[in-house]
């Protein structure tokens, strides 16, 4: 291990580049029932109501849980949702999909609108499906589908749920933190991020903001025990404790984090250097003759997708080796349905950063001899 | 953040006291996709089925699972079950209480098997409550119970256990690591374990150790996406992932703290180590006047209970402050149902570190004049 070696930058939609003091943080060992432990733990719990612009005072409730963010998902279907409750899924990627196959394995009735991975679900559809199904008490919709880097428009929906007295469920995973969102105009319930996203701190739990109300609204035995969130609530109110043990170092280092977001200037300055980011990528990448998948309108400042060259010599498993061997980490898989890579302008990145992956992509096209 | 300050040492059952090289392991961003970082887990999983004394050839598979212990704990319930399965938990703790909860939780037919705090469950018991029952398909048990430190004899259950046919279950989160367990001698289907135990890691994932036909014995469709053990393990084999976002800088601890566990000369040293631990603490510990609360037969030297002193005037609070501002951090908080502190063996602590809490606990009990 040569801590001072330099790590290749990741451009990813996360776990992502991070900075140095927040991983210096970890070079702790916390007892997770200490007092001073949970009085951290506490004060990060106030800063996300805070950094959501929501509050205890109003309803809220900030809820931090072990595991990816996916576990903190599937944590509000199991604990939230009653025995008779039906959850309308709006999916266009990777992420929709994945609510569904969590829907499924809980035996929770739901049904789902699907659009296609570039096109945003439509309010009125949605207005109309609710309106002809009494049975849906849940929506649920990601923000910004890390699929593709589309933003859906959590404001539009949100007002239709509203308007018909249903109960709104936020994956905002790759979001939160990296540009503001509205809580009271989005008529959010539900919300869930990671610690490990825009947030810019090391993976190990996610994050869930809670109407409190519609966290209690299911009478019933939770269906897990280990995603109950109204139990780990009330493990926090009881003893200031995580109920089972905590990721010690991630938390550690998320109260770092927080700090360098404060420092930053808080959510929209930092949304503002992704937003950079991404205007420099967008800008670089055109220049060497790639086009981007989405159109502007529904394009987040998060993640990009990219089609791939029509040269027939264009492997995405080479391209990604030599841009690896030059120190830069981009997206790797393919969940869409076209031929697509993404990068993320998120993370502890800047512009010089993005400049030298799109100078590194250039050079490794001319290795390739990839002509776009 | 000052690294190089003193951190309280941790007398606790984890997260526990790490090395510094651990920790600084944790000085890097990996790419939780990238094919650098997933052959670090693809070492990890088969360095763990090494120390268990298993392999894949032998029909087993390690599968990491991100959350704490308890999480893995529920994942083997949550998929190994099938539907018309029902588990004899023995119980004699919180942990095995835990077990019960998370049963009742899945909605998982049970039946419970209690015995005092002090008391670990009989054989003979067990047997015939397997012959009277033909409906039980899994046996459930606790090794090391963390409530008390007791050691529970999980050779001669599963030797009931696989004489009746019977799939058996064993947390071991407390103990793999600290002490040998044979898995052949023991019948051993599924074992848990966590990273932040006597493996020395830092906290972000458990461990399973299964065996897969008896992972594979559910049919149905899984009672949680999240703690999906079969398709987690099918994500390793696809591509070397993990399903969801790991927490990669645990990982990388554990990487380190493996080595480091290699180095000491595996699982019977490290036992070692921590028996002389104990040893130090038991004779520390009477020498003031304390009592253990459990006989020689099943105390465990990784966790060891003590009765609260006599004296009326004696509070926990104030004793555990006391040894806190002295860097003594032992484990609050009273599971059991007698008045009894519990002081931890394990973690990156030495006979030299055992009595200077003995020294700090002394200074205390003088300090608060506190007669034993």
């Amino acid at each position: 291990m040569i801590p001072s070696a330099k790590d290749k930058t990741l451009f990813t939609p996360g776990p992502l580049t991070t900075s140095l003091d927040v991983k210096q943080a970890m070079l702790r060992d916390a007892g997770s029932w200490h007092f001073e432990f949970n009085a951290k733990v506490q004060a990060i719990r106030e800063k996300v109501l805070d950094l959501a612009g929501v509050s205890q005072a109003a309803g809220f409730e900030c809820i931090l849980l072990q595991g990816s963010g996916t576990f903190g998902v599937e944590s509000v279907f199991s604990t939230a949702l009653p025995q008779e409750g039906k959850v309308l899924v709006l999916a266009n990627g990777a992420y929709g999909e994945r609510m569904i196959a969590m829907l499924e394995c809980l035996r929770i009735d739901h049904v789902v609108l699907r659009t296609a991975e570039d096109v945003t679900p439509d309010p009125e559809v949605v207005a109309e499906t609710l309106e002809k199904d009494s049975g849906i008490s849940h929506i649920a919709m990601v923000h910004c589908e890390t699929t593709t880097g589309i933003l859906n428009p959590i404001e539009a929906i949100g007002h239709v749920t509203r308007k018909a007295g249903r109960t709104f469920i936020v994956d905002a995973m790759s979001s939160f933190g990296g540009m503001p969102i509205d809580f009271e105009r989005c008529g959010i319930d539900f919300l869930i991020t990671s610690a490990n996203k825009c947030l810019e701190g090391v993976p190990g739990f996610s994050i869930v903001l809670a109407r409190r109300t519609s966290l209690e609204a299911n009478p019933s035995l939770p269906r897990c025990l280990s995603l109950d969130l109204m139990a780990q609530l009330k493990g926090f109110e009881k003893n200031g404790q995580f109920r089972y043990s905590p990721p010690t170092h991630s938390l550690l280092a998320f109260e770092r984090a927080l700090h360098e977001l404060e420092m930053e200037g808080g959510i929209q300055a930092r949304g503002n250097r992704y937003r950079a980011n991404h205007e420099a990528l967008m800008e670089g990448m055109k220049g060497l003759g790639f086009r981007s998948y989405l159109p502007p309108e529904t394009q987040s400042y998060l993640i990009t997708s990219f089609h791939y060259p029509d040269d027939p010599t264009f492997t995405f498993d080479a391209f990604y080796r030599q841009l690896s061997d030059r120190g830069m980490i981009i997206y790797p898989g393919k969940i869409s349905q076209v031929d697509l890579f993404r990068i993320g302008s998120i993370g502890r990145i800047f512009v010089s950063d993005v400049q030298a992956l799109v100078g590194a992509i250039g050079a490794t096209l001319n290795d390739l001899q990839i002509s776009l």
